[in-house]
């Protein structure tokens, strides 16, 4: 999926909304339990819902791993059902991969062509043969770490080099790396402040913001700061949407959920 | 395992030496991708051939995920092979993860857990929550990047906050965490000159060391600043000894390579 493509999504939905499908077996409606794939039935219950009020979802792949083989398949039957019922889906292998350059090809291997993603999340601290591996593909995207929404952030990301935070450094030094335009940025919501820094070295790259919601930031906040003239921003929700209720109305809450951030969306945009 | 037993199989096999199981089907040899699982019976045939010449054995988790299901199958099948037929065996995976805390948990789960590696790899960028899930399991280590052996790792792990270099705040920093003394580092053999810096920093921590045979580190240089009084070294080597043959001799040659290795490291120890 290109850019433009996701962009004409988010004027068409009125949405930027991109749902977490980070599924904990202990979250889940345990009537799903008794299913042959709970965490695949549970996604596509939630898809089904909410497919028509956001532009993108990202599986995080920490919880599919987690179940082993069986987690893994049924991250497989996910990514195959959004592709082939709504290939209008901007989809994200949040993975926060990065290795030398020959092995981050072959995670650029694993998402981008045995699962088929449109974008990965990878992490920075190995450089520049760390991540253009994964910027060699066609049509695919690649979300590099820059803020994380965690008090982890605080350890290394916003330390200084010359004077310059770490993170400011990760976004001017990546723009210089081959098919940078490829490169989406990692954003925590939680520091909404810091999004009119980052604007002014990445003014057209849309941004993934993580952590509005049960990590406290606010959707007006980022928009004010961190919204560009396409949009260029992704507010994902997971908690919040995915469980909102744990009991035979899931579905509804969820939709209930993601259409309260959608029409919170929807008048932001409308004011632009 | 704890690095008391880790110490011992060393002493014992006068051996450092740890193997990289980086398992590409371009690169095997031809007459495997015959059988059903050709990359366990490359994994399994390598290490019948050479578990009394090395102490510890490291697939790279993005060997195995670029063959999506089959490629995490033959995963799980080479660890439960080691730690059914050789628990002496220190296991890494290396997998450099890294993510917030509730997700670190679930990729805590999916290496110590379901398929119960020793230890794995983690990258340092979202900092202390990022990397404490990791640490609360018992006789179980995390192996955090600091400074690696690609040519990326000058875009930021050098560059110096406060006059000292991201690596070294990343060395100083993860020992203030919780249970830190399950940590253990890497730290790339192409810089080993940065070796005595670091035990200064980190005295008695265990270091995996990558980078020596087909990245050009040297053994010699490595042990000469890194080794301290338990030895504290893994040597990592990958390509120089799995394929050293694609032909039908390809365990002899690989045997060869590794006895060829554990021979320096055995004359080392000796005169230690």
């Amino acid at each position: 999926m290109t850019t433009q493509q996701l962009t004409h999504q988010i004027q068409l939905k009125k949405s930027f909304l991109c749902i977490g499908l980070d599924v904990d077996l202990h979250k889940i409606p345990p009537h799903l339990l008794a299913t042959e794939d709970p965490i695949f039935e549970f996604n596509k219950a939630i898809i089904d819902a909410t497919h028509d009020l956001c532009v993108s979802y990202k599986p995080n792949t920490a919880f599919y791993e987690a179940y082993g083989i069986k987690g893994w398949l049924s991250l497989q039957k996910t990514i195959n059902y959004l592709n082939e019922k709504h290939p209008e889906i901007f989809t994200i292998a949040d993975a926060k991969r990065g290795d030398i350059g020959n092995t981050s090809s072959m995670y650029a291997k694993a998402f981008f062509e045995d699962l088929d993603f449109d974008s990965v999340t990878v992490a920075p601290y190995m450089g520049k043969d760390s991540v253009e591996p994964f910027l060699a593909f066609e049509n695919k995207h690649t979300i590099l770490l820059a803020l994380t929404s965690n008090e982890g952030a605080f350890d290394f990301q916003t330390k200084k080099i010359d004077h310059k935070e770490v993170y400011k450094h990760v976004l001017e030094t990546s723009k210089t790396w081959k098919n940078s335009e490829k490169l989406m940025y990692v954003v925590g919501a939680t520091k909404a402040e810091y999004l009119s820094d980052i604007r002014k070295i990445v003014p057209d790259s849309f941004l993934l913001v993580p952590g509005v919601g049960a990590q406290g930031g606010s959707l007006s906040e980022v928009c004010k700061f961190g919204m560009n003239q396409q949009v260029g921003l992704l507010i994902n929700s997971s908690r919040g949407i995915i469980y909102a209720s744990n009991g035979t109305d899931f579905v509804e809450k969820a939709r209930a959920e993601a259409l309260k951030m959608q029409g919170e969306m929807a008048a932001i945009l409308d004011k632009q």
